[in-house]
């Protein structure tokens, strides 16, 4: 069967080819590597970019430019030397449940390292944001997310410090921030999030361990506890090629 | 004050900038060349490539890398034979709204331009999917988004053909599906979605009129009547420097 009786309803049409003009040619050696990744399966090690290119008789630098590609999408990635088929995005769901329980609902075992913990003034912008007062000391906790030991995302939070004035000395940064805000008898109202797709920086590439400019999905979210007094803000960036999120909606 | 003090919430921490180790030329221009965006304004046009060259002392590359990043980023657009200072990005809600609703809330106009609508029997993938039967009759109709009579994304929805029988006579291809399907008697009871982020293909980016391998925000939507029966798929494409996503969690 053609176009489009037998396609994936989430793949892009026609498989991305244009219906008249010309098809880029690294873009239809990658539709021939994607179609290779598909018998390949999860883990599977690809050809050398010298294999390639001799197998599809196209210059070294057109070769490269698809498996670029497909890494950014997350289609493949490197592992040591070599690059293999990647395994497909998690899926976190949009909820007020924390970062931990999402990933461990995917079977995944989620992880934290500590970037840094400061305290400083509240800033205008974020006063403008939450609520919080100009001035009122505030924590900022800059954290790296991990899923199974995989660096994946990059986390800031923001939170009053007569919220949480031991902050610094008895909350364990490998720990749901959740978690501990639930300990101390705080619970989550509500929140507002938005998200949308960024570039990652050199600095944020550096931490989460990505290449520079790595396609990032970023979730600003401001919450509120249940009396509707502002709780955090928060700033979470994903890798693109490694998370996707996913939301039930109601009538 | 420095870092992080004044810095605004949303944006990265240390304006993105790797404390320790080089910070690559070309993204050091970026910051420049961000901070002259702020100053001019929304639509405010940019120097030349040559005038910045000169002004920071680099190559035409260094500067041709910074404003394709910040392009990418919807932080600039193209406009004729010049750059401009673009507008925030449109945040559209996550909703079983229409998309037609979801700009309208946000002043602008929304339109739709047909691509195609096909009518062929339900492959696998989509029956597997949705519920729907294996090689029963489904529409599928494509449509390039419009706001403001800016192409800002490409829709691909597949409805069985028992549901709207009539649909390749009796519906406008420039008004809103769910508006059609709610005066055929049809509600929305719920709907899975699945946001990632994905590169344009050449065709979506010749439809779209993106730059190629431009970084999207995809949606993939499944949903149902009131009755939870299978009401359409669809999977619907943003431009990521256009668009973010934005919804409200509760407790």
């Amino acid at each position: 069967m053609d176009y489009p009786n037998n396609q994936d309803p989430g793949s892009p049409v026609r498989s991305g080819i244009p219906e008249h003009g010309r098809i880029p040619k690294y873009y239809a050696v990658k539709a021939r590597i994607a179609e290779l990744l598909d018998e390949l399966g999860e883990g599977g090690l690809i050809p050398t970019e010298r294999d390639l290119s001799e197998r599809y008789d196209v210059a070294r630098e057109t070769v490269r430019q698809a498996l670029r590609e497909l890494v950014l999408e997350g289609r493949l990635r490197r592992q040591g030397r070599g690059t293999v088929v990647a395994g497909p995005k998690l899926a976190q769901p949009l909820s007020l449940a924390s970062y931990t329980e999402g990933v461990r609902r995917q079977g995944r075992t989620p992880g934290r390292t500590l970037v840094s913990l400061d305290r400083f003034p509240c800033p205008s912008a974020l006063a403008a944001e939450t609520g919080l007062t100009c001035g009122e000391p505030v924590w900022h906790l800059e954290r790296i997310l991990l899923a199974d030991d995989e660096r994946v995302g990059l986390e800031s939070t923001y939170v009053a410090v007569t919220r949480v004035p031991g902050f610094d000395t008895d909350f364990d940064p490998d720990s749901s921030f959740y978690a501990y805000l639930q300990s101390k008898g705080m619970a989550f109202g509500d929140a507002d999030e938005r998200l949308e797709t960024v570039l990652a920086t050199p600095r944020e590439a550096l931490l989460i361990g990505t290449p520079p400019a790595l396609p990032m999905l970023l979730i600003h979210r401001v919450s509120r506890d249940t009396e509707g007094k502002p709780l955090e803000r928060v700033r979470s960036l994903y890798r693109g090629d490694r998370f996707s999120f996913t939301t039930h909606l109601k009538g």
